[in-house]
Parts: C-alpha cells; structure tokens; sequence
C-alpha cells in the first residue's frame, strides 16, 4: 500500500496534515487500517473550490473529443491500479473480490459511456433554427441553442458502492462529461480506495493537458467539509448519493445560500415487488428465488434493494413466505460495510419487530457477531392495514431484510401503492392475464417511481441511455433527473441560446454544415 | 363587462365571494375598474389543490392527440373572446391597444406551439433500448424511456405581461402540454383580464371533456393565497415570474416543505449590453436608435429591458451618449403598470442618482405626473471601477430607464461583466474585427447569461425550439430550464424507465413499431 499517504488532492498538490485523523476499518474483523488519513482544512476547501472555478473557464471550452479522450484516460489509469485496488476495495468495504471486480468494470464502462455520448454530439440537444429577414410583422432571429456546463460540482458518494458510485463514479464522470470540474468529498467509510481512485485521476488530468482544479478531493467529515464545500461560491450543482438525513440536510444548505444551487440527492427507497395472483400461481418458486438473489445482494446493501413485498393473502402467499424464509435462513451472514450501518440496521430491525401488528418470520442468526459487523438476513409479514397504519414501515431499513405486506386484492394492493413516498423502483409479477385485469394498477405505478420493472427484480441498474435511477421524493430531491445513465450529465447543464450569431463566433456544433 | 364576476374558478365550479375584496385600476387615469374581486378562502385553494390531484391522474394518462385539442382550443376560445378581452387589457395595463393584440397573437400562438410540439413526439424524449439476454456476464434488460408531467402545478405571473406571462400564457401552457393541471393565483394587477382567460380556459376543459380539476385560478393575495398554494402537498411544481423577492420567498417556501418541490421562479435581470469600438465607429446611430426603442418599449416593463450599456471610454462613446439622451428626453411619458411599479421606478431612479460616481444625464420630466401612473425616461453614467464599487448599481431598475458604463478598454469591458449576476440575456454589438478581437470575451458570455444577441437587442423573445429565456441565479432560481419556448415544458416533466415490459403494458409512443 506504498500509494497511500491520507493527504487530500488540492488540484495537482496534496493536501497538508491536517490534525482530524482518521482510519478505514476492515468489515469483517473490525480492525483499522493504515494509514491515518488527514482531514481537510477550511483554507485546502476554499483552494480546492477556487481552483475548479478558474479550471471551468478553460474546461467548459475543451472540445469534446479532448474531454472524452480525458474520460477513457481516467478509466485506463483506473485498470492499471491493477490489484492494489482491487485488495483495497475488499478490505474497506468487506464485499468479495468478484464484487470489487464488477464494480471497477462498471466504473470504467461508465467513463467510456459518457465519452462514447459526449462525442455523439446528441448530449449538447443543439437545436439550430435559421432567420427570416421577411418574416411579417416582425422578422425571426437566428437562434440556436445547445447544453453547456453549469460550473464546478460538489460530489458525495455513498458508503456502499466504493467505485461505481463514488471518486470516480456516475456522478464524477457524468459532471466531467458535461465539463464542469469536480470537487469530490471522499467517503470514510473507503478513504483508501477513494485516495487510489483519486490518484488515477490526477494522473490523467496530469496527461490530458488540463487545468488542475478539473479534480480535488477533500478527505473530512461531511459536517465540515462537507458544509463549506456546498457553501463554497464557486460550487454551482451537488451530486449526493447516501442517506435521507444527510441528503437532505445538504439540499437544505444548498437552497438556503444566497445564490442557491442544484442538489441531486439520491437518498430513500424501499423498492415495493408487486406480486399479482397470476405470477404467484405460475412461478412462485422462480420469484422466491430471484427476491432471495435480490434481498441478500451484496448484504441489501444497495438503494434498490427490495424493502416491501405486496401480495395477495392466500395459501399460495402463505406457501410463497415458507420458501423465502427457508431460503433466508440458510443464507450466511456476510460483513455490512462499517460499524453505522450495521448498528443501523439492528436498529431498523428491532424497529419493524416491535410495530404494530408486525409478525417477524426470521430472526437474524447471531451467530457471528463477534467477526466484524457481520449480519444475517431477517423476514417479516404485516396486514396491509396494519401496513397503512404506521408511517415507520414505509421507511427503509438499510440491510439484507424485506417485509411482506398482505393485501386482500389488487384493489387494497392498490391503495397501499397510494400511501407510499416517491421509490427509485416498484418492481411487478404479473402474469398476462394480471397484466388485463389490472391495466390502471400496472399504468400508475410511473407516478411512484423513477423506474418500473416488470417480471425481474430492482437491484443490478443498467447503465445505458433509457435508464433512471431518481424518482419522487424522498427516493430523491429532485424527480426530474437520474443518476445513473446518459442522462445523469443533464444534472450539471443548462441551456444556452445565441442568437443573431455571425458563423466565426458560434460555439463549432452550432455552426452551419 | 357583463362576463366579469370577479369570483376564483375552483374547478368548474365559481368561488364564493370571500370577504377579501379588490379592483383593477386603470394605470392612465388612477381610477379604480368595477367589479370587485374576491380573494379565495383558504378551503377554495384546498379544495382548487384537491381537484387538481384528481385530475392529474386522468389527464396525465390523456393521449397528446386529445391534450393538443385541449391548447387549441383554448386558443380559439381566447380569440373569440374578441374586443372584450382587448379592451380590458388595455384599461388594467395602461398599454396601447396594438400591444393587447400582440400579446394576444403571442399567447395563441403558444398555446399552438405546444400542441404541435408534442405531437410531434419529439417532447417525450423517447429512447428505446432493446434486451440482449444474451450477453454476459448479465444479460441486458430491455429498457425504454420517456418524459411524463410531475403532477399539478402552481402558477404566479407578472404584472407585466396580462396574457402571454400570465393565466394561459407560457407557464400554464407548457404544464398542461406536459400533462399536468394548472392552479393559477391571478395576478391581481389585471384581475379582469384573467378572469375572461380563465372564462375561456374552462371552456375548453368542458368542450374538450377534461376533469374539472386540471384548471382553476384563484383570486387573492401572494401571501395567504400563493402561501396556501406552493405548500399545499398535492402540488408538485412552480412556475413564477416576477420580482426578485417574490419569486425567492416562494423558492424557500417550496425548499422548507417535508416533501420539497421544484420552483422555476424568472427574476431579476439587468441585461447588459456591450458595445465594442468597431461596432459602435461604424453603427453609433443605429445602435442608438435601436437602443432607444429598447428602453423604452413597454415604458421600460420588459425582463429582457437593456439596463446597462458597457461602451469603451472616448469621443465616440460621448457622442453615443449625446444622441440617447436626446431621443429619450422627446419621448413622452406613459402610465406604468400600477402605483407600486411606478413608485418602484422612482426610487430606483433615486438610488441611482444617489450612488458615489452616478452622473445623471437625464432625469425624467414630470410634467405628466397627475395623469395616472406616468413615467419618462432617465438615463445615466458611470465609470467602470465606480460600477464595480457600488453593489446597488447592479440591482434591476424596473422602467425606462438604462445605465452607461465607461470601461477604458475590452479588458475593463470583460472585468465589468465578470462582477454582475447572473442574466436573462447579454447583448453584444461587434464588428468583425471587434469578433477576431476579442474571442475570449465574447465566449465567456455565455457564462453570465441564458441568451446572448449579437447585433441586437434583448427585447423581443422569439417563442420557438431554440428559445432559452432563463440564466444564472438571480435571473431564474434554476438556470437548467427556460420559461419561454418548446424547452420550457421540461420544467415541469420527468424521466421514467420502463423495464423488461411486455408490449400491451407499455405506453403507447414505447411500444414496437
């Protein structure tokens, strides 16, 4: 680990030794690990800031290809950290290595993706509409508009996705793709794997020939630096993903400044799965094993795991329970990612357990409690009513856990949907005669969620163009975008008309062929 | 007047006559307009918010065929509402008859522009990515995306545009093209004009056979009613414009609710204009002309009015000053909007001349005062370095008025700018030497502002495709949107991804061809 030193990236310097110290843990023994890293001070945040303000000038004018060129540079510097990250990720995350593999490869694939967009030319939605002198009673301007960079953007990533989610991750590479300069405040729950990252960045800002504000980031606690950081004037958009207290406290800043700022936190779901009676008659056994696949997914650690499972009351859902419990059961404890989220998820736990009305079908085993912060799947079951009732049920417990809700028929299935807060998913079974008797059910899941799947199951988000990961509130703070996917630069741009524009002055994609 | 009851729409339905009461006044005479308006009760905004919610579930799912009819609709209605609608326009604004008639052919052809635009299908922003359930390691889901409306949304127009700003203008008519009902709080500067467009509105809902919910405007004042309105829970968006304490009370209050929602509030804007020295050797009578009819189009009520002119220090520039104060001092006064906006003009002409630096070229003749809400322009000059000392000076003067600033050269120009907020617009005249001059100052333009004209002049916003009327805080409160063309419907619409869908269950425009 001769790469790690702990000091923040000012630009192209390092930060200094600040005197907040702090250390990763391994999961799954509890212990630190080195070495300290150094927490940034109020001035390293002011520079940090100002460099990425000086740096938008010149980067919001790169052309494209240089940008995408900088983007496929980050991703190759990124594989040639070879397994040194690779080992890091696992220690600090306590994931399986295939896990850290997977992720870096979706991390690279998404920097490659946005360059791949940006040089399509469809990203900048440029609308050219020519003049006419002759036009009665007024003549019609020129005008022509295209998408440009809002300025530097602040980006926060989670605990639970290491790579995919943070230095480099959506939020980064969609931002740098839209050529504003990041400032990143780096995760302490994988400072190592965030410095690592960092460094394969700097390298490539370093190659590309950019300015060096394109990148900082800031190691810290998000009540420090990450407040001066959103208060910073130079900071023009945040990229959130993480917990609804922390995203919101951030949207709460950013719109109190005296020039307020874009936040996109992404923060809450619980991810109902719909199981309509056709699906459950045809394959309850198949959609018992995908929910288990989905539930326990990386220790239900993921923003789409599915927290809520609506079905018919019955003997089939009865039998359908038994299965899952079983299959729950068996499943091993595995290390959550640090010592909060898994007190939290005792906490949430113990919480549904003692709601009205609540039955819990599985107990996590305790068995391993004393390696780490390992934890163990758990079951529960609630009458819809009872559901309806209590306003703590519909909030997530963030863990390898889900809870049935029995509803009498598609119509109380229905209203419980009703009750419900924005979702990034609502996931449905149905077979294609639920599909017939429930058209108005099925067409009015879109007003819960920013994506609907049908016959699958949430967790594993596909990057590509016709993705959305965002939803009403509080799945995020703002329903109109993504975070994942194409579409996540349009977070950090805005539109731009010139008009009347002689050729030698428009920006090149605007100009006449 | 027989058509005017001065009673809220709450959907079909009048609204009672609540004890708030208040008249239109006729700007050119001070005279008060019969009849009384009743501000709606707090139930009437409940009640208004309650339908709009059930509406939404309906309308949201109406086919664009059947939307489209709808904004055509209400278009035809507008039209036939005939002298009526013009004659009151002109004694609640204060403003020529011609100007009422083309505002009129504004708002029509708006309302047509968004029909047409999305049945176009190009609004729903449509991508369709098939599966591969063959590629590895995961097979890829198939996805499909599109745009859908938000939900109900709360509209506050401004004074100074009574139709095509205001109860069908281009705030209702991109949120209903985007399928989302509509609560206006009129605006109670032209009570009578709204309340004969909401006539017509409701019109269309009957004949076009809509909910009742998805139009309703209620009378009453920003705080209790619009208060009432941006917090109520079923509404899920705002479209405002006017002032910049307005609109930024509203944004907080939107910003502080449990479930947050968007505001696209459009502001506050100083339009600055450069005048280069090629431009202003080889056109200085032209510009001064065209700048003149700028200032003082509207008696100077436009966002997009050309309040800051930086021009280069020198004989040609005095010259320039010379001939714009001549034109401005012939010209007559007019009445203003009403008594705030006319006080507001006269203390804002105050500050200025009031300011360290400020010289007062011309001040505006009083010789109309008696005669309703007059005003006559003002004109005045600074230096650069005073410009930048003194805050105050950056601050928008509603009316017909517009501040020289002598910069010592194209570098002083480029400083200037760099200090002001974000705008609306910033106007540029160059020659061609002035553009190979100066490359860098005219390409970070696009930095401060959401349009720029070149060889132009701000007033006079093309509704069109490529149109952006919005900018940098305190332009807007959001410069990724724009409030005047096709794009503006954006504001107001959502991604949603629809995954692994079977063709019967997919909405139509995602289905295979």
């Amino acid at each position: 680990m001769d790469s790690l030193k702990g000091l923040s990236f000012i630009g192209a310097r390092r930060g200094g030794a600040g005197n907040q110290l702090f250390r990763g843990t391994n999961p799954a023994t509890g212990e630190e690990l080195a070495p300290d890293f150094h927490g940034a001070t109020a001035e390293e945040v002011d520079r940090a800031c100002a460099l990425a303000g000086e740096a938008f000038s010149v980067y919001r004018n790169t052309p494209v290809e240089k940008r995408a060129a900088f983007l496929r540079e980050i991703a190759a510097e990124i594989e040639s950290l070879g397994d040194e990250l690779l080992d890091r990720f696992v220690s600090e995350s306590g994931l399986p290595a295939g896990r850290a593999e997977g992720e870096r490869g979706r991390t690279c694939g998404q920097l490659r993706l946005f360059a791949d967009f940006i040089e399509s030319g469809e990203w900048s939605r440029s609308v050219i509409e020519p003049g006419d002198p002759e036009r009665k009673p007024m003549p019609k301007p020129d005008t022509r508009l295209r998408y440009i960079g809002v300025g530097p953007v602040a980006v926060f990533g989670p605990a639970n996705f290491p790579l995919a989610f943070s230095v480099a991750g959506g939020d980064t590479a969609s931002a740098l793709a839209a050529g504003c300069p990041v400032v990143v405040k780096a995760h302490s729950s994988h400072p190592g794997t965030g410095e690592l990252v960092a460094l394969a960045i700097s390298r490539a800002v370093e190659t590309i020939g950019l300015p060096e504000g394109v990148f900082s980031m800031l190691f810290g606690s998000g009540r420090e630096v990450g407040t001066a950081l959103v208060n910073h004037p130079e900071i023009q958009a945040v990229g959130f993903t993480g917990s609804a207290k922390a995203g919101r406290a951030l949207f709460d800043l950013a719109a109190a400044r005296p020039h307020p700022i874009p936040v996109f936190a992404e923060m809450s779901s619980i991810n109902p799965v719909l199981l309509l009676d056709g699906a459950l008659a045809e394959r309850g056994d198949a959609i018992v094993e995908g929910l288990y696949g989905s539930v326990t997914l990386g220790v239900g650690q993921f923003c789409t795991n599915p927290g809520l499972v609506l079905l018919p009351d019955g003997s089939a859902a009865a039998a359908f329970a038994d299965k899952l419990k079983e299959k729950l059961a068996a499943h091993a404890a595995a290390p959550m990612l640090n010592a909060v989220t898994c007190a939290a998820y005792g906490d949430g736990l113990q919480r549904l357990a003692e709601t009205s009305g609540v039955e819990c079908l599985l107990s996590p085993s305790t068995e391993n409690e004393n390696s780490g912060f390992a934890a163990a799947p758990a079951l529960f079951r609630v009458s819809a009513s009872d559901f309806s009732a209590a306003e703590t049920l519909h909030e997530e417990v963030f863990g390898p856990t889900t809870l049935l809700v029995s509803c009498a028929d598609a119509g109380e299935m229905e209203r419980v949907v009703r009750t419900l807060g924005g979702q990034l998913s609502v996931t449905v079974h149905a077979s294609d005669s639920d599909v017939a008797a429930n058209e108005n059910l099925i067409s009015n899941l879109e007003a819960k969620a920013g994506r609907i799947v049908f016959n699958g199951f949430p967790t594993g988000v596909e990057v590509c163009r016709s993705m959305v990961h965002g939803g009403p509130y509080p799945a995020t703070t703002d329903s109109r975008f993504t975070s994942v996917g194409t579409q996540a630069i349009y977070r950090f741009c805005r539109p731009v008309c010139y008009q009347d524009f002689p050729q030698a002055a428009l920006p090149p994609e605007l100009r006449d062929l």
